[in-house]
């Protein structure tokens, strides 16, 4: 298999423009790549143009947007075919359903350049039964984005069973060449990694609220001013490792695992039954309360912007990237 | 019950001043109180005021000592009796053993001043267990701190079965009127709230490297390189909301809520069995590698010191604290 070398990947095709596909375009032309889009909204390309001349200033900002690159070179296609062509990457992000994707893939199959991978955003489909039977299947896998792909450095790549494992090599030093964050997962699974990830933790938070532990204000305070304030800097394991002391990890897992032992033991599965989700609903809705939904996103941004500058920053200053 | 106004309080007693009875004392230090301590360790005085002395130029960096504090303010005591005479309030972080701190709490209990709270930052023991029969029980409470609490906000507060409803209110009051961030459990609970949460998202990493999915490195990456980085800024129910668009947690739960409830059925719990311990001891050794424990504790303190900076000041300027 002829792969182009990932690191000089200049041209990529973005099949699909929605929320995720719009960002993964502002994300390229940021470094300096040129972008040829498809989307089969009627107002496709207006709402594509928009969302990049709204993330601009954003990147910018975060000092994100590499010498030489310019918004400009974003060009919009009638078909996904018109797309790909002359790519050297695709990335798809096309609708959570898996007859509507192997229907384009069908139509991308029989025009994709030789050497040129495409990565799916789907998080939530299986890759061996998207690429089933397509004579390109080996070059198909999942890149997985964290929301928005243009702030969030976060790419899951897996393959499925018709990947082939060169691919998934490839499309990992793809995505880290060209500034993601790529991890690798070994198999396929519900949720991939990072949504159970965040799945177990919304697990634990909707069983406190239902069972009365605590409000769901103060589930969401307990993690913006305790452990959400470690997580930007640390994963888990090097949290526990830290816990430990000196000793480490190993300490940790002496002295605390047996209370971790007995508070797992105490979990309980949430089953989203109607009448569960009528209250969890509630709940939410209470604690919200009259806040516009568009001063809550803003308060998100106002924190969460000045956060990713400074840990690029000191990441930069560091070497710690 | 004649307690004071929670904002009127200069004088508080700490009892115990190890890692985190220590990083307590800094903390009412920076907030302009005076501190009475006590620690039965031979170098104790000589290790509270090393901690205090290293942990003064980072509260000065992230402007949180307040004007004309000082740590000179700081007295140690030979034995719980006098730490406590004449406070208005009490930290207790004795060792996280019953009967080590029920013997302290029979000392405490004999001389403790009326209208003077006592709070453990007891993490995994039950309040109604460490109070029962003594005959200020009602002013025993548990205020849970997230280490450090010289630099992390949350407390968590509960009360034990003969807490009074008043003094659980009281010590919400007091910890928010001094710049902490207090959140209120309804009843105790294995872990309180926030270890529960904290160990939620851990069993699903664990269980990640335990069956192959990802590598310890993965895992770390996955939180810090994706969630992580928006878990300071919003709570988990906060990002739901957000993540079902102008329609809130509502649409999240419509469309989201079958997925997550396929990943949830999923999950496994993490059974810590000696061989299970091995391997996770072994899988995060190897992650670590060489690395030495005070490089991997540098750079938490890089990344996340400059974060705390950044939020503090933002939540200053929008109001949103």
């Amino acid at each position: 298999m002829n792969l182009p070398e990932p690191s000089s990947v200049h041209r990529v095709g973005i099949i699909g423009a929605g929320t995720i596909g719009a960002s993964w375009a502002a994300y390229f032309l940021a470094r300096g790549m040129e972008v040829q889009a498809w989307d089969p909204a009627p107002d496709g390309e207006a709402a594509l143009r928009a969302f990049v001349a709204g993330a601009w200033p954003v990147l910018e900002g975060l000092d994100a947007v590499v010498d030489g690159a310019t918004p400009d070179r974003l060009a919009f296609h009638s078909g996904p075919a018109a797309a790909i062509e002359g790519v050297e990457f695709v990335q798809e992000s096309a609708p959570e359903k898996l007859d509507v994707k192997r229907a384009l893939y069908a139509e991308i199959d029989a025009v994709l350049p030789d050497g040129v991978v495409m990565s799916s955003s789907t998080s939530g489909l299986i890759m061996s039964e998207l690429q089933a039977g397509f004579s390109n299947a080996a070059r198909f896998v999942v890149g997985h984005p964290f929301n928005p792909p243009h702030l969030i450095p976060l790419v899951e790549v897996v393959g499925g069973t018709d990947t082939s494992a060169t691919v998934v090599d490839w499309t990992i030093g793809f995505y880290d060449a060209h500034g993601k964050k790529a991890i690798r997962l070994n198999h396929e699974a519900p949720g991939h990694l990072v949504n159970r990830l965040q799945a177990a933790l919304w697990r634990e938070a909707m069983d406190a609220v239902l069972t009365g532990l605590a409000s769901v204000e103060d589930v969401d305070d307990a993690i913006k001013y305790g452990p959400g304030l470690r997580l930007s800097a640390m994963g888990p394991f090097e949290l526990c490792h830290l816990a430990g002391g000196p000793g480490g990890f190993s300490n940790f897992l002496d002295h605390f695992g047996d209370a971790l032992q007995h508070w797992m033991d105490d979990m309980r599965t949430v089953e989203l039954t109607p009448e569960v989700r009528t209250k969890l609903k509630a709940l939410v809705a209470e604690a919200i309360g009259e806040r516009a939904f568009a001063s809550v996103a803003a308060e998100r941004d106002t924190l969460m912007l000045p956060v990713l500058s400074t840990l690029a920053r000191t990441r930069r200053e560091h070497g710690l990237y």
